[in-house]
């Protein structure tokens, strides 16, 4: 692993200074194999962890690291230079982590701000708590046969939720308005139907994405392009329930709001929502999608301005962020 | 009042029988006049309750009530009869309620399935806790200002909660939601802001509709049609808002959550949803809406069976009503 | 069965004159139960055959037959009777034909201008010739499965190829056409893929529609409903794929064709084309199902005229039949 | 033409290396006059061959050749050069090609891979032999007219076909597809005027663009601007029909299927397809133009991958090449 | 002419009274063939002239006037009788008028609302000054070829100015308005190309109804429905100024006017509008059939009232007419 | 205000050449706060007046203008340097303007090109002669609170009449637009809700926009932001209207104007035009800011030609400018 005497070890990348020596594991955000003039093969790369993103060059080297590896995380170690007044980083050592590595990927990678083992003990309990033994069984299956998927996967692709267990969270959160609504609209919501379509409804992204040995995300796998989360989804929850040998109409319902739960086909629903329980999944979704992007676009925003940019999944709007700011105002204590 | 000795008084119309006399307070439904081939003059028309609905002619009536009153309460007295197997009502007696008359509104039109009195109390003593004092303020000024109104308003025409205290049913069901949703989002929604909003919505609806003397609707009004509630309820807001001299930024908040809370332009918004409450309160008034309208149409439709007829407020398709009915199921006990 | 003598059996429904007796099996088109002024229960209905439709009444009649009936095969027999100037039948007996009843369906139900059992043979021969081993097995034992109904079947509810083997005639036109542009993009297209995709594209249809005892389509079915045929069809053919071993990328590719082949999500499709072979077959479908309503309309439109209706799967307007008929011209001898 | 003594001649743009002298015909991709910081005019360039493409300047260069000779072949002659670690070429003569110079265009700008000669004379063969003798004489009329042209230009800009021969062998692949369906579809489909418009179909392209003296597309034309390919060749063929005295139906229908060919007016479509031939046309069309798009998209896509880029004519998306490429299969063999 | 003596002739339909008889010339607004129960022919017809519409029979008429006849004036002669209250026509004779007939048009149906020899007038005299020889040489070619068609026939079927002399009330008004935007943007807009484009824009209307004997309008021709009025104008006055050898520049911008003159593909324009007077061509066009759509709805509906009906050509709203008439208020004296 | 003998003083930025030294009020374009590798702090801008644009540097600058004055009219003195061929300027005194500066903005920002005085002039003149009492007093009312900013104020940001004046020339011109039409339409329309309506169209966009000391439009303002300049003029002209007390009906009428006067909720309408005048005024807005659009868009555009760029506001298209130049032609004398 390159001489790591007096080496910065797992250093934040945003600490490093040139002259300084460094090893640690990071993530690989891009790469592409070059060569010089003179012919001579090198390695153009970028870097990242939580606390930022350098450029480096890594002289000399022929792979086997090159563009497909990007989104892989990487121990790496070298010198730290300056070049045209910004620093980039000289490496004498590069490989891929694998699954024998223990790498802390919080370290190198946006995590949910919140603890991932209570979000997934949330989920479990209320699955074995519903109250129709059907429903309760499918879910449990799945749960079982993905639970290291579900429980490190991020929720989207860029959209929201981009970070290691964002569909955990994303699923959790869900399932806590899920609860609450079904009891608000009691005399039409089936409680164990709409909880269960709410934990299974973004099943399908475990088969939509590729992921790398530590489980990242680094792209759409084929199946994913070819016939989407949605219908790989529907697809999965249908097969299950046959073989658990539920009712089929419990079946038809599950598959039903899993198929509709993007409420407009031309935002991917397969079939628009046709019962309760499924319209207000769709609504539930779209609330919390939504949520969860200005959560991540306030946290770049001062209070009392507009955000800088236009927010894609924010209609295409700049958006501005109140000059109160509730996560300080602690005011919420009165209520009926 | 005509002769009503032996007359049923305010019978439900269902419970009518050939040959009976009747007298009581109805709504007229339809309302022609018309002549005979020998010119004498009647009238057509249609009365209602919430048994029923029956047609009827007063014979050599030429007025003054005629087709502009549909939609009023009614005097009627008159006698049943059978006409081509059908039953048909001849009336001697017929005028318009007025203030003064006690009518009992709720046997002759549909009105909310909950008790409007507990509703309101849950409203006020909501507004009445909101942590923010300048919300607070223009939410109380406007309920004093238009408590009666509000209380009384359908929801809606046609769409949904089309039933006396709809608006108050839509309103407060929304502020239970909205109450919940400020808490699971406390980082990035202000709940007094967001129940304030929540609130004062539909605010526009009292100007937006034409009411008769007891406060049923009969029709838009003129600065509706011209204007749109959504135009008169910001205004009304930002007017209430400047007289109590809160700040700006609060101001314009309170009126932004109102231009934009359709949601979309296509469906009426003056602009688009620009911060977190506004997307909220969007994300829950279609909700809550669409909620209604299951609720609605489930109460026509079997069991296990789709709704006959395409439903125009959820995406104009028939939707299917599970064999499973929540309101009876009861299972709703165990929870997380 | 009544008293048949002197009846006229199984007579087209057109060649019915007043006084006469008939007997026979029609096409049950509409039925009502209803009562007389005086509580007498009779049944209206109308009866079909390929000659025509009649109006009757069944005094007397309290069931078991009613309106959930329509569409089903009956025997009927009664009298012709004139009322008003027109034709109308009254019954003295009426019962639904079962799997038992030795009915012609061809001589009461619209039929496909072509002959099914050549069709179907050249379908299974073309499958059968499929250099690919894969795509030729899930074809044949989705074709052994389900023979018989996907012979019988319409090919749409009221578009187009609406009668006895719609699907089958709609499917083997457009193999013909698969078989053809095949070789013409020899370099894009494999033959296997797109032969497969286009045999299994409505295979989804079986379960989309509720058929009657006879095999008659009477509405859609629940799963129809609520997932579509589209969904259906993938599920299937995925299922199938799966049990047959066939590998990955050949079951994701004949998923990806009966996914995409409505072309565009506003039209159903699950996911758009991506692949040459699923372009390929939107457009063969597209191109058949846009014959097939102009051979329709023009079989009701004079020559030199437009048609009389706008015609909804035309895009909602009148066509044009030209004054030369090419079925009657002949003159397509000459071909380079 | 300078000194070209041991220059190569005519050489592949991707075979020269710094320090050779080279000379030939290249196309003028792009050209802007510029000049230095002590003021001398110079030019800047791009050069293409088949091979590829190569920058350059020529110093102390001042005109006539300019920004607006874009798309022109010109004889080019000077050495190759390296700068920066890329090759560039260093000018000392270049002009524009005119009618009288013998270019071999074939080796500078991509063809049709198919033999123009042989498309043609399947096109004029199969137009010799249409059966009606109107179409017949209207469609030679405009071959006679444009044949060279016709059988020179690309079949759009940029879209699909864009290279030499394209408009030919894109109509010709089109008459045998509409040769082939004539035939499946000959009960509502006239086989001559099927043909007639397919031939004519895209014959305003000869209007719309502007080309150069050498043939080449350079630019839109002005009446291509404010007129369009479809008005401009619905037009033409109107008053060629005229001319010829053809019957007003006849003119009518070969108008209509030019009209309309784009099949949808947010395409382009002056009308909507209405009649069989019409619908067809547009079908057809739609199904080449994709397959073509496939065609050249797959040539820089490896199988088993989906496509670099996301491609605009097919539907803006990325797109899947199977591992099995049909061009190396052969397996097209067996056939019913 | 059957026995008219004592008949009221020419007599205004509302004027007639049971009892009466009646002949004249009115406009067959309806007519179907019928048979009585005992197989007798008669015609089933309704009448119109400007005062109002009047249904009847003509008894053992077989013909040969029959339902294509719609839209026809015709002579006819009968007596006025009662049937259930209303009053009905009964005939003893009827033909078509025919081009010998001296029919006053304006006694049997609407006429613009101005007269129309001083509007043709206008828009001659105003051509005859047009700066620009060549566009003044087209504009007075085609209002020669076409002047007495140009100054009958309606504007539009249905929407609006649809009533004799509509196309030249509606063109002149543009023409004003035309005249006076030409001074507003005089540089950007060349007055004479904006006015003989204005007088051009809807000379394909004469091409696109098939109009009767007398002139008026029965239904759209078979060119206009495969080619539409957008088409049939722009290419009649290219080949008019081909005929006439004017500048092609000036010849495409004519052109050009006249394709793009609806604004927008979804309204049927074959390209969009390129150029200043086409869009302002485009503008003007608006305005005044908006204008007129005003005019007519507002003749229906009471100052102070919304109008009865959505109106089709406003959006398909509702529309109001305010309390101040403009038309008594006269108070348009004061003007900078 | 540094050195500045031997300075230009105010000269266009055009005129500046390397070597020289210059000071003056110029329009700071772009400012960004920088540092240099050696951590010295610098500013990065750029100027412009009306003779062109220029980049440059400060040195050793650290605050306090930076990036958020952008906008703003600045004193600006240095010497012209030539850096890569390119001029740059260098300051040694850099400051914004304020209240006190005598500063010539027509120097620095482009202006309408006709004299502001004279279009005020007869904007209040046309006002002052409205026949209504009321919209006059409405009117005048608001002119006078808003008289400064209306004649200063751009007519839009980016998009048409973006420089000095603009909103005032858009106005006046609008004006001249509806009195005529007030009288072409005189049956349908009141000249003085017409033009009360255009006047006040855009009075919202005072608030719309956040203004520099001097007047100049930096950026939307909050308000603008969040509730669109429809709405805030459609508020402000309520207010005012029930502050004058005028009739109910005047003021609904007048607001509406305002709340549809973009004409489709895609553009932004509150409501659709629902009368006569807020149809004219939608229309005449679409008028006027298209014929601005085309008069920038030729100026940049030589006779005979197509824009180089697609012109966002003409349907992002390439548009033609005729080789007949209408301001040079003189040739609009003769009219009728």
């Amino acid at each position: 692993m390159g001489s790591n005497e007096n080496a910065k070890q797992n250093a934040p990348l945003r600490s490093l200074a040139p002259g300084e020596r460094f090893c640690g594991w990071y993530l690989l955000k891009q790469a592409q194999n070059a060569a010089t003039g003179g012919g001579k093969p090198y390695l153009n790369f970028r870097l990242t962890d939580n606390s930022g993103e350098l450029p480096g060059k890594f002289w000399d080297y022929a792979g086997p690291i090159g563009a497909g590896d990007a989104g892989q995380a990487v121990w790496a170690s070298g010198r730290v230079e300056s070049y045209q007044n910004a620093v980039q980083l000289s490496l004498d050592d590069l490989r891929l982590a694998d699954g024998q590595d223990d790498v802390d990927l919080r370290r190198i990678i946006p995590a949910a701000p919140y603890d991932a083992g209570q979000m997934l003990a949330y989920v479990e309990r209320t699955l074995q708590g519903l109250a129709d033994a059907d429903y309760r069984a499918v879910c449990l299956a799945l749960l079982e046969r993905h639970r290291d998927a579900f429980a490190l996967l991020p929720g989207a692709k860029g959209m929201h939720h981009a970070f290691l267990h964002g569909l955990l969270m994303h699923t959790a959160n869900m399932m806590r308005q899920a609860d609450f609504l079904s009891k608000l609209y009691a005399d039409v919501i089936d409680r164990s139907l709409l909880l269960a379509g709410t934990f299974l409804h973004d099943i399908g992204k475990l088969a939509e994405y590729s992921t790398t040995a530590l489980g990242l995300v680094s792209d759409y796998s084929r199946e994913g392009m070819l016939l989407g989360h949605i219908f790989l989804g529907t697809e999965e929850v249908g097969e299950a329930a046959r073989e658990l040998g539920i009712p089929e109409e419990k079946r038809l319902l599950l598959q039903h709001l899993l198929a509709s739960h993007h409420g407009r086909v031309e935002f991917g629903a397969i079939v628009l929502p046709k019962c309760a329980e499924a319209e207000l999944l769709a609504g539930i979704d779209m609330v919390d999608s939504r949520m969860e992007i200005y959560r991540e676009t306030y946290a770049d925003t001062p209070t009392g301005q507009f955000s800088r940019q236009k927010v894609y999944g924010l209609n295409n709007q700049a958006v501005y962020r109140p000059e109160t700011d509730p996560s300080q105002a602690g005011g919420t204590g009165e209520q009926s």
